[in-house]
């Protein structure tokens, strides 16, 4: 089998994918997978992640969908609900640690004056964002490069002859020989981000504690939210999580991403949903999957 | 009076600006500011205007909240609601039209010489957002650089000597000396960006056609988020805008930006809110403010 995955090598994605490859060996995604080989197949976007396994040029990917600081992937939530059709069949969560990594050259005179050599620093938008008051208290004046991921940031610095630093994981510190300067730098703790692995075809098996997961869009008119909600309700069913994204057909127009404890085939999670789908204008089933 | 907004000059922020600077002098927000100086100061970032409106260095400040494509503007619903004390004032709706600007030199041997001789492309991520299906299409293998607003980017242009283009603003293009190789390339129509005028003191007047901004988080038990819904439903309050952002305490912790139909200085609101206020374990009054 074929996974898509967000590369280079020193992704969080990459951590997230063997995750999952090694639970798909474990046996927690049924029979039809254990044992098979289950080649990597890199990507350079998550939306090149979705796309490579929605055009069949892979079996699987795994892509960021939140975190619990920066919030919603908007590419992930946007072309899941949009652009493609495709089974949500597997999550794993990764603690995110950021780190500030420099070349040995930056780092061989003490922590001090590597921090004071620094001349730009690298990253993917998320773990800036993550960093963000780490960096206003002590790079205020420094410029900021977005890369299209944290790995690639280190791999530049790596590649560089200048005192550049990335923001990235010691993961990728290791696998381009950069030195860690300054560990956890990420402003707050538990930071952790939500991946979860896509299918073209299959929900993931019901293992008694799974999770289901929508979206859907109410009418504009008032109250519309609170009675598609109050369905849910009425079943006992419990959200664990939800998300506005906008419609973007008009400001104020939004479409709403929930996970509900339980699994599709479940009896009370199909009636509750056959009832929500008329009561809602657009509604799509997303999957269901063990919870990680 | 100093208002802050995110220049440099030629962003749609300074759009914005203008468009709020015009209704303060037409008297739309009372007397007492008709008539006064309103001195432009200009920041780098989002973060920068909220936090010299906080710090006093300007009397108000200007800035982007929602797009009705890209979503929430991260940085100001979490300061708003961590960060700073502040009062929500006033609304400006700019519509987003962005344009592919390249020097002169890259436009003359015509539009599909232009666009082949193209080498980087540079602009906001917001703005890359937007035109993400437009640079797929057209621009699958040509490196994308993010800038600190699109106006930057279109300087950034503008100074080089390279075939660069940037995604920007007619304004933009103006002020920079650049060409329009391409208008209007954003992905959908109905591009608006939301900006909200931010006060140490004051809200809006209650003009009998205004909004009131809330944040609230409900406590992590199945149907919270429903009963708080409830309470607004029950005082039969038109809800314009409802937006999760994590809490970031917890991967499945959410907090919920609403905007409401009405002034909080209208019995029904204030006795919504009230008990809304009882039913959350958080809550922050954002501020009234005219609808725009």
């Amino acid at each position: 089998m074929r996974i898509a995955y967000l590369g280079p090598q020193g992704t969080f994605s990459e951590e997230a994918v063997e995750i999952y490859r090694a639970s798909l060996d474990s046996g927690r995604y049924g029979a039809f997978t254990t044992g098979s080989a289950h080649e990597l197949v890199q990507c350079t976007s998550n939306a090149e992640v979705i796309s490579t396994v929605a055009g069949g040029q892979a079996d699987e990917g795994v892509v960021a969908i939140e975190n619990s600081i920066e919030g919603p992937v908007n590419v992930t939530l946007d072309m899941l609900a949009w652009d493609v059709d495709l089974h949500i069949k597997g999550e794993v969560l990764v603690p995110i640690i950021q780190n500030l990594l420099v070349r040995y050259e930056t780092a061989e005179a003490g922590t001090g004056a590597g921090v004071r050599a620094i001349t730009k620093i690298l990253s993917h938008p998320q773990a800036v964002g993550q960093c963000a008051a780490f960096l206003n208290r002590h790079f205020p004046s420094i410029p900021v490069q977005y890369a299209s991921s944290t790995a690639l940031a280190a791999h530049m610095v790596a590649d560089s002859r200048e005192s550049w630093a990335a923001i990235a994981s010691t993961r990728a510190a290791a696998q381009c020989g950069l030195t860690v300067l300054l560990p956890s730098i990420q402003d707050k703790d538990n930071n952790v981000t939500r991946f979860v692995a896509l299918s073209r075809d299959k929900d993931g098996p019901n293992t008694g504690k799974c999770k289901t997961s929508i979206v859907f869009a109410t009418e504009h008119v008032p109250g519309s939210l609170y009675r598609a909600l109050g369905v849910l309700n009425l079943w006992d069913l419990n959200l664990t999580k939800i998300e506005s994204r906008p419609a973007k057909n008009q400001l104020g127009n939004y479409i709403f991403f929930v996970d509900i404890e339980g699994h599709r085939e479940d009896e009370n999670i199909r009636d509750a949903l056959t009832m929500l789908k008329k009561k809602t204008f657009y509604f799509k089933m997303l999957g269901s999957y063990p919870t990680a």
